[in-house]
């Protein structure tokens, strides 16, 4: 698994999520206690322990899926980097196609290579009839 | 306004959301091209433009809110900051408590000062039943 640059992580992170390897997946997180994972309407996880068994929960459901990444937004740093996407979820080979979900990904570079800190997905309403436009209420 | 931490530009961003200040509010993110905001199951809003209208839209609802804000989750590197942190909103004195939200910010050292760069905020389904539980569906 090439964690050469951040996006190659965030391939490797995509990847292991459409295969449903937990091994994979948590070989993309960094080895630190502070990493922060939130899945759609779900509470905050530290710790690669409660991520690590929220992923196994997630893979427990083995349909294939594959997944349509749309980088938005990128910030660069020497140490850190955060992209946030749109990812958009089909079930091959004629699934069902869920609403997208936007996520913020942040990387950290570690020994050299990039290792995932932060995964922070969030469920995005009405896309065709809101696009551009935020809820008033925060 | 005091942005010489990433704490401060924190503090900075809410008291300016409290206060319903689109001045102030600006003032905390950077002069960037690639500001990235997400407002709850909102679009992603990306540069001052689209990030400014969007605290105008929610500030014409001038209700008082007061925030409590609990930093869980912090990663530091010498030019950028992320936290995640759960919100939550009251409408004082004794005006609704809505549920919590959590949202990543994140920050850029910029000559000295911080600016948030990102403001990423979801809804939470569920606390009492669903602390630490992750939705099996991503």
């Amino acid at each position: 698994m090439s964690l050469e640059s951040p996006a190659a992580a965030e391939r490797a992170f995509y990847t292991a999520f459409e295969q449903g390897s937990v091994d994979a997946m948590m070989a993309v997180w960094a080895d630190r206690p502070d990493i922060t994972c939130v899945h759609p309407l779900g509470s905050m996880l530290i710790g690669r322990q409660a991520v690590r068994e929220s992923w196994l929960q997630i893979f427990l459901d083995a349909s294939p899926r594959l997944f349509e990444i749309e980088t938005v937004s990128t910030l660069y740093s020497p140490e850190t980097a955060v992209h946030t996407v749109y990812e958009t979820i089909t079930i091959p080979p004629n699934g069902p196609r869920f609403p997208p979900i936007i996520a913020t990904n942040a990387y950290r570079r570690i020994a050299g290579r990039w290792y995932m800190v932060l995964h922070h997905a969030s469920p995005f309403a009405a896309p065709e009839d809101d696009a551009g436009s935020p809820m008033i209420r925060h």
